[in-house]
């Protein structure tokens, strides 16, 4: 914990935003959860329901919503405590220390330009006629490619290849191993062989993007890809040529998009969502866990399901799938009752003097 | 645009075997969407329901199908345009220059043969006993592992791992990050824990083969698993340890082939295709997004969903699981209603006088 | 074939803890699979449908399970065939050799460790205060973070990225381009944008943990990612952050598992499941391909689907489903017959003389 860091909680609050209640002078030298905090920690309270356990923590202060009555500790009371912690543990946190120089180990190309502050590791390649700004990290193994531009303050983490003339905002993270650029699946049959489509554009990605580990992102046939301010992938994400995602949209882990789909602003895809070509997705849709979206959302649509359904409807059929074996017996049933109610009337008719 | 190259409509249309009509001769610079075409340069029509675009386009020429009227532009005529505009795009883009050369910043360990003409780029590490054809490019942080070998005219990414003893035909391209000879994954249970299976095969990938980016292929327990001519691959695919896949086969982002499975000629799955182990999928098949097959199928079938059912059962059933919960509802009332009738039946019977 | 390995099948038997019918002094040179094995070689029958091919094989010996007929072969009688013939090929196959030293061409930082006997390849990144164990094989272009610290007897394929304070235990294998100690996936809502939590645990990996190939690992949020001993995962498999894998459990590839869910020792989870967060998965738990995770589960349960459902359950609806539109039309039939019979009834009441 860095002891120069202490801060009240008064001061705290002025920073995030909070209202304090209880001693504000309180000092704090650090976040923690809350089974771990300890004395001159804060911790915090994102679920009301879990209240009960803020009298036993030993933290000398909380973060807790409007909704929780205040325990007999210094809080901060605010809107959304989640939101205020992580921005308390992002200030107390020890950021990484890069080196700010370039390694004689890493190989810089021809007509290179990289800006102020900015650290590149061993065995960073960076191809001919490439812009790098300034405080940005390339840390070992990642290779740039030529005529690549990226903007300030990006981290760009081991083993990450970003190949010829994409181009990146600034506050870009990127995590290991990711591909960005590589060619688009195009492929024209020939007989019965396929014809390689050049794949001849790029991928824009723009201001404070971030993208998980090992993802794939495929430059544009012709044209751009293009991942708008705001997007966070997590890992094993695929996006295909061509793909637009809109601003602060959310990929969860192992989704995948196929090509020229565009996605709204907002959108959140849960893990190992599929999403077929050429549609559009509207702002604000929200997408279930392994769902197979194959047609296009109006804004704000909740689906789930394989083939993507409502929400609220997917909720109903996944309880009703299970029985089917049970409803389909029934249908036996009823089918023989009837057959019998028939006979029986048959009979009756047959039987009856008129 | 590469100004040495501009070439008459004819001069296109007799590369690629169209027919012309309207001025052969019109000299063109290069290829352009329909949209975005400026003068001087041929664009296409795939479709013909956007057959009323073609009179706004500023392209110079056109090239079209048999199905199509021909627009007041110079045209060139062919059964498959899209293939043609390939070809034509292909001829006019700028190829990547290679260094041609071995970057001293690469590890080449010992009896290694590079072809002619084969561009090493820093970082690059080659195992002992490795041979490498003419024209190969190795880009910055490839690994290539020892007893490799590598045909001629291969391109491989950034970042990929070629592992030891496997083999690539000529004019093999593999995209950034992907990695080829891992173990397969192989473990026999050994009490409560697990023992593994020594992988001693190897992975060995045809001519004209393309892989997309971070796929993984295991390498044979003993023996081969073999890639065949013309397979292309999109990003994310898992293909495990024996498994073949068979001539011109796509095989779609994040697609999934367990162990031993053998695929056909011709065969296209479509992203997030599962296959589980030991089956044979034969030529020509055609799996839907997202489907698991778990059944060996025939020559042409054409199967989607989960598990994998012909593809005309699956549109049904798509249409009529959302609809489960009417279904339902209206088992229970016809139910309800064959009560009613039983009811008034036993009634009737017993009321009757005789 | 190493003969100066050569061992007679009694020497084996001891090894394994088979027990010898037949000419226990033959001499064996090497493993085969029982159609290609030659002379001087020992092959394997694990499934005794396959019996009668035991006749017809070249092998000197063979190692079989306790329920099938001894061939006229010497043989190793055993429980387990298959693990049995995985420990003799084991000692038959050649282990590869590394360098057992530090390539000048590696960028070692300061305060780093590296025990007796390690491997470190060109292009290898080891960071500031990191701690190797003895007989570790680090292979070209493995990125090391700082104040890693790595047990004894680890190989690290090439292109792995292992991050700042991350643990693995003893015999950890990992293969290619996998990455461990990303950030998590964990962003707090800040109006329409998104504020980065910060992600400041670890990964830790116990011993005898192998990972697949282009894994992604996540760093906890606070504390740790554990990975237990034993642990095998193959391919393209997710690793969220503060998940923890018990002892011994298989993951195939393609799995993804979301955020703090605990899975227990000994689970099983076939290729492309997907597990939603904050669960806790039982041990001896098996999961069927693709299923969908969206519950706890108690110890034992074996369940598949999307929803994931008990496999017996599974196995009925995965039958009715392609029947769902032969369902619909019965109960539309039936409907039509219940009219009718309603109809019927009405009209006898209706002429009926009382």
């Amino acid at each position: 914990m860095d002891r120069s860091k202490g801060r009240t909680v008064n001061q705290l609050a002025e920073m995030t935003g909070g209202r304090v209640i209880g001693d504000g002078t309180t000092i704090i030298w650090g976040p923690a959860p809350i089974e771990t905090a300890e004395k001159g920690q804060i911790t915090f309270l994102a679920n009301p329901k879990y209240a009960p356990m803020l009298p036993l923590t030993r933290a000398s202060a909380a973060i807790i919503g409007e909704d929780v009555a205040p325990p007999d500790l210094p809080v901060i009371v605010t809107k959304d405590p989640y939101l205020t912690f992580a921005k308390v543990a992002a200030f107390f946190l020890p950021k990484p220390v890069w080196t700010g120089r370039i390694s004689p180990q890493a190989a810089i190309d021809s007509d290179v330009v990289i800006g102020e502050g900015s650290s590149v590791y061993p065995f960073v390649s960076v191809g001919a006629g490439s812009r790098i700004g300034q405080r940005v990290t390339l840390l070992p193994g990642v290779v740039i490619g030529r005529e690549v531009v990226i903007g300030n303050d990006c981290l760009i983490y081991p083993n990450v290849t970003i190949l010829d003339r994409c181009r990146l905002g600034s506050r870009v993270i990127i995590q290991a191993g990711t591909v960005i650029g590589s060619d688009g699946y195009g492929f024209a049959p020939d007989g019965r062989a396929y014809f390689k489509i050049p794949q001849v554009g790029i991928v824009q990605i723009d201001d404070d993007v971030e993208l998980g580990a090992n993802n794939t992102v495929d430059r544009a046939a012709m044209g751009v890809t293009h991942i708008k301010r705001g997007v966070k992938t997590d890992n094993l994400v695929h996006i295909a040529h061509n793909v637009v995602i809109g601003e602060d949209t959310l990929l969860v882990a192992q989704v995948g998009i196929s090509g020229s789909t565009k996605v709204g602003n907002h959108v959140i895809m849960a893990g190992q969502v599929g999403v077929v070509g050429h549609l559009s997705i509207a702002d604000d849709v929200m997408i279930g866990p392994q769902s197979g979206v194959t047609k296009s959302l109006e804004k704000g649509a909740v689906v789930t399901g394989y083939p993507a359904m409502p929400h609220r409807t997917f909720l109903k059929t996944s309880v009703l799938i299970p029985k089917l074996p049970e409803l389909n017996k029934t249908v036996q049933r009823l089918e023989k009752r009837i057959l019998e109610l028939e006979q029986k009337l048959d009979l009756q008719t047959k039987t009856d003097p008129d």
